[in-house]
């Protein structure tokens, strides 16, 4: 009787797309405007999936102020309102995309989560442009 | 050829997280501003998926209007403007969580449902906290 | 050049329409499965505008943090998760209707905000129902 | 380390629900209003999620600009702005239910996609009423 | 002490944008794919605002289950899933641009709503493209 | 029979809240974690309003496509992917608050648009946090 939560978090962060073994000319036909030398910013909307057994004494996967206190700790916290790719550690030397965003996330929150649990990450970079990580 | 289908629903409820066998403290601590004595409330915003394969004639999996008439009767008119500890069968001994409405509202729905079609349960409790039965 | 701005939060709560000075049967028939006995409930989302001139040293009509804060503490901590009927003062005698929720909001954060400085309340019960409160 | 990536992009069309192997009476009776002689129209709501392995030299797993590219020249600059059933090859003689609108942007999408990625539709015909294809 | 209360509805609908006082090339240049000769559609979302005094009685300007009646008998009913050109009197001499749609829908409703009560029209073509009558 | 027509457009920027006449300390205690020294961003949703008499011919007040390619050439252009701070000429002495970004915009806009119909500008920075100029 595996159930899945979902928790929708949000940060708002500069970013640039660049990838430094290539040349300008390069990066700009590749990246576009992402790639824009002063950065530019997004704000991202994240949704938190864990998946597992609802526990009978609380009629909870997880507790979702648990969950939410998590994802402010060792994610929104680092990120929100900061320059991905000078501000943060994370993204030094991976290219701050949406996908990668997502996998570091995931890499971010999959140890304080119940190994039993299934964890999946869905980031919104707008409205339109969305990634899930992992695949299903 | 395998389609899903989904339709979206709401209702508007009452209800209260507390656990009996737990004393008042226990609960306050594990349930906090959920376990409030006097009730809260939500919008719950439901979507019911059907899956199955697509009826050649109509184009269909399920008719639409069909479904959503399914799920009028057999549970936005059970659970709209109700409290749903006080004045539903179904949650006299099982906490309302939302993780347990869905699996609820799945047992609900099942029986009315062809048996060669899947059924999945998405329940929104907020915009930013929602779950899915059964998890994939 | 003055400018509105606008802050959105957000509270559950149960609600209960029901008039005292009439019969159990009139109530029924005026408000309906509003007037649910034992309750149900809703996710409020809230919109705080403020008008008025921005201030050149900081580009601000007023901080959002400032009035995040406000709605906070004379709002939100009031109304959330709580039953509007029973946990509240402001609605022992009042209908706890949108039109009337809205008007007690205005009260409450009238006397927080700049004298100057215009304030109005939209106040969404459900997606589809909602209201303003001073009408333009 | 596959992701998945969703792309939005809408289109407006005329459609009319109608089984020409069937009377009048029986096209009525079984798609109701869907089936009104002078067509209706919906503004359709496309979700294209392509799934595959990152490219680690761009973070990628499709660039989302070619992946716009690709939908608006297969996809909304056919049906953008038309009747489904009258200024399209495609739905001459397939019933343009929702169902089968996802199959067919399925088919007009599947060829220009990397055969190692997956690809899934989601199209909503109203924010009520949505379909996907393949199913999980 | 006026409050205005906002009822959402919709309606799905074809139409084509034409002045037959105009040569084709004349209205192909003018409203572009809009005036496609077999239609095109949309899901109008629809918006009425009721500016008035709150009863006492009831907490409400106007009871919204009244509003939303009055909606579907005056208009919904009126415009759902039908070609505007075709199957309506209202834009039988009269273009059904969205600003036109929004001043019919006023003047469908205006005799129905109490004289001292100011009513306002929201329609929503697109998410992008919406209308609003009478201006403030 | 003046009708206000809405057109909604987005870009994405960086930016920084700073105020060169204070110090590090003053700017830090103002402006908080919007002042971020390496900038953050925003997914910026802008809605530009016209209102003026309907033209009879079209049913238009002003053709959205016309609005369209106006915002797109004099505001979305200058701004999508950029740093607002260091690649605009329009904020390099002036704080880019959602305040002053809208009204940069109207005077952007403003000789574009017919002098007998009025503009107005709402900037959403964030879901949460909006402005509208010139306040009614």
């Amino acid at each position: 009787m595996k159930v899945t939560v979902f928790r929708k978090e949000h940060f708002n962060a500069a970013h640039r797309l660049h990838n430094p073994a290539w040349s300008d000319e390069k990066n700009l036909e590749v990246f576009g405007k992402c790639n824009n030398y002063n950065y530019h910013g997004h704000n991202y909307d994240l949704i938190v999936e864990v998946t597992g057994e609802v526990n009978p004494e609380t009629g909870y996967v997880i507790d979702m102020k648990v969950l939410s206190d998590l994802i402010r700790e060792h994610v929104t916290d680092k990120f929100d309102h900061k320059n991905l790719n000078l501000d943060t550690e994370e993204f030094k030397e991976v290219i701050p995309s949406a996908e990668n965003i997502a996998i570091v996330i995931h890499q971010l929150l999959r140890k304080h989560i119940d190994p039993l649990q299934e964890l999946h990450i869905t980031l919104y970079e707008t409205e339109r442009n969305f990634v899930r990580y992992p695949a299903r």
